[in-house]
């Protein structure tokens, strides 16, 4: 079996090349290939599949089980598409569990790209609170197809937020019945802000695609503005989050960092 | 640039082969190709080298210092000598920063293999005590090239030391003015034990190579035996220990998981 290994601001991916969707995986397989020290390693999998005249996403956590989208994915996913010589065109659309997303490729080599998604709507929920370790956080709830609270603190330096000791947060139930991803966000300035975010179901990670739009839509609403481009900057990297009229473009890298071949 | 990726009980190495020693690594190359997200992966790197007629395993960490010997490891270098076709001997030596070892495969085809492996003298440093949250432990020290705290725990079941809360241990610094890497082990039966362990500088891994052998020693003396052959059990998996006359034997498996190429 050979594969690809690909990561976009560090969220990191086994990719499985099977355009006749000839070789769907099993969860016992997902989570062998996902597995960083018996396996090959990765937050997730994706299969490469071609359906209707459509590619199809076949995304899949590292525990086996099926996932819907992933903002950083898809980019890994458009990523070898163009790599491999499987799209010639460098704007196209990719369908997956959470429907169908428009890519542009803005450049793209073997083994780096950036890539343009868009990542559909986004709707604010209200306001909301939440607590980690000592810390009390205001937030603005922000839907991007999965819930997050998106706390932008003030005077708060990416130092600061670097050394912070970043545990479990506690939210409220109520607000958040399904839980919530937290992000945490210094202000809105020359453009940027610096993210840290715990996942929901996961912990700190090193990225979070919906939670950087999540971040960018926080940080423009703290500084009262509407619309506008954020760079938002990740333990994992930087990526480019653009609102306008309720929809969000998320624009990123991707790095494909070796192909290799299962032992038999 | 071609790699192989092994594991040896779930310890996990990136492999390159440079039998002329042309291609040394910088601690730059070696701590991104064990990063786990943006390089492949490992907890070390093992570099086959061939000098003045003798294999030399060049062991470096995840960080990329320099490492002397890992008894996980040379299984999984003394495995990719065979299957790559290098070696066509099943007893032969290699040379480490911590001496020349002895090596027998017992077995070897392009995935699995078992090796053995004289890990040397065993010496018995006295009797210290360790704490690990509420438990308290009397253990043997062990002196295995670095120094051990091996801990058997009279009643502790296999159930009860998976469910233990496995946390940074205290120890007596006069004892290990170095430190120490502490093992917590269950009682001598049918041969077997069952370990876990936090390595010094590193926190609790899956196995520990020279870890496995000062729990064959504590497992013996707490028995009132001299001499013997112990399966110890770890997460990562099993492997063998014969002590005898000070001198001890690992034998254990090796895994070659994929063949890889840095994305270029």
């Amino acid at each position: 079996m050979k594969f690809i290994k690909a990561h976009a601001t560090e969220n990191d991916f086994v990719v499985l090349i099977d355009v006749d969707d000839h070789n769907d995986v099993t969860p016992d397989q997902v989570a062998f290939l996902c597995d960083r020290r018996a396996g090959v390693g990765g937050d997730g999998l994706l299969r490469v599949v071609r359906r209707d005249g459509t590619w199809f996403m076949d995304y899949r956590n590292a525990d086996g089980s099926v996932a819907e989208m992933c903002g950083n994915g898809i980019r890994a996913f458009a990523h070898v598409l163009v790599a491999e010589g499987l799209e010639d065109a460098r704007e196209f659309y990719v369908d997956t569990r959470a429907g169908v997303k428009h890519i542009r490729v803005l450049s793209a080599d073997s083994t780096d790209a950036v890539v343009a998604v868009g990542m559909g709507a986004v709707e604010v929920t209200g306001v909301s609170t939440a607590s980690m370790g000592d810390h009390q956080f205001a937030g603005l709830g922000v839907n991007v197809g999965n819930p997050h609270l998106a706390c932008v603190i003030p005077g708060l330096t990416a130092a600061g937020l670097a050394d912070m000791n970043f545990v479990a947060p506690t939210f409220d139930p109520e607000f958040f019945p399904e839980g919530t991803n937290v992000e945490v966000l210094t202000e809105l300035r020359d453009g940027q802000t610096h993210m840290r975010v715990w996942e929901r179901g996961v912990g700190e990670t090193r990225s979070c695609g919906t939670g950087t739009v999540a971040a960018a839509q926080a940080v423009l609403a703290d500084a009262g503005v509407e619309h506008g481009t954020v760079t938002v900057n990740v333990p994992g990297g930087a990526v480019e989050v653009e609102l306008n009229e309720g929809q969000a473009t998320m624009t990123g890298p991707s790095t494909i960092v070796f192909r290799g071949e299962l032992s038999s």
